[in-house]
């Protein structure tokens, strides 16, 4: 446990930005062995160079059952709404951010969160 | 109780994501005796395939008193307002979505929560 | 406690749902000597047979001073703003939520949320 | 602690509603020396008299030096967006809310949270 | 522990309010060595005098390698979207923040949070 007191398990939180173009994927994959990280998502928005289309940003993680799935997230477009409030989405790792439709850019920002790990074991997989 | 330690109670995150069209309807109602499943849902938004008309996702689940209920959860239209934050609705299985009005696709995304089972028995049933 | 562990004094989450429509108020008032309920409304929105003008939906409830008062929660238009994150917003029952202007339907949707009652005795009025 | 035992440590929640016009500003300073007042500002939303102009609410209250400051907080207009999502704003009293900009009616709606008054003494002027 | 007894460990809110123009960034960095020191912002908002162009919110803060960086935040625009709930979006100071597009006035709103520190100290540069 390295010297934590109790207080210290509580998370850490950092900032987190990244910027989705056309053919240009984010992964959100920090590796650490001893450290557990989240993502908490907070908005999606356009840019000014970003082309009056529909913007469809998709993510790529795990399901419950431990398949690789693909969620469509949110749509923006410039001229309807070029901000939203993603309300605090999770996002364990690995985890990748891409366009499924539009050129972007489009920004992503949110908390990334570090605490430490806690043994857990409940797979479904066992 | 497995092996598990206190920490492991908490709620463990995964990815969901669905998506609804006309006539296609999605249940969510994972099978599993010892593990207590929850949705928290996240978003709604359109496609750049959705027809630029009202669509409006409905849920049918359970209400208080035991019966099954639908509530008319989240309007869209790509040309007004193509996402929408749903705040983090909790939706207990089993409980299905499907579209009440228009034809999709619209995208529901969200956390997929699992949990170690606890006894609760206080239904208003008794 | 009716053999309660200390785990099920957790609320138990139900899924909500009403509509509203002009001369068509709903009272949340569970019935209840045992158990507390709460409403979290989580989502309010247009449906396709709406009018295109402003629907505002009023709340009636009870203040601090533990006197009926009326808030004014929400105000939609399909054309505008079909759809409202209500953000969690906790009702404590008794309430009525009536269109303050517009004929609607409005739907609203939210978690009923119902755990073991707790002796809570620091009223205003003592 | 007029015998309240630990669960009423807990909250109790009331609903607020007020609304503001120009020339007509707001206070949220309950008197209470036993008990803890916060405001839970949930929603913003315009009437349907009010005027297709920008509404920008302001709130006076104390920043964390003790000063008084005044915050813009959020900004509508009934063709662009009728309502908006406060997120749970918590406003500690003694605040002050008016129009800074445009003539309303706005209506502010949250949760009065009641509680018992707990010791705090790390003042910064200390 | 100056004294403090347990419930102190609790959260003191403040309000907090800035306003962004070109070439007016604002610095949240509080100088203190025995509190700690959050800010949870609520909400972004335009001006009646925003001119009606895309103006573009930067943070720059600390990510979770200690490196600084720039995440863009929200995008607001007077005719499209005026008002933008940020969800509580947690900034750790230092930070800054600042237009990367749009000249503004764009106003910032949340909640000051100050807490009595907590030793951390599993910092991944160790």
């Amino acid at each position: 446990m390295n010297g934590l007191d109790e207080e210290s398990l509580a998370p850490q939180t950092f900032l987190y930005g990244c910027t989705l173009e056309a053919g240009k994927e984010v992964t959100f994959s920090p590796e650490d062995h001893e450290l557990e990280h989240q993502l908490d998502l907070k908005l999606a928005c356009v840019d000014p160079s970003t082309k009056d289309e529909l913007n469809l940003v998709e993510v790529e993680g795990q399901d419950a059952e431990g398949q690789k799935i693909k969620a469509a997230l949110v749509s923006l477009k410039p001229s309807t709404l070029p901000s939203v409030c993603l309300g605090g989405f999770t996002i364990t790792p690995p985890a990748v951010f891409r366009l499924k439709a539009g050129s972007g850019p489009i920004h992503l920002s949110g908390q990334h969160l570090v605490m430490m790990e806690t043994e857990q074991s409940f797979d479904e997989d066992d």
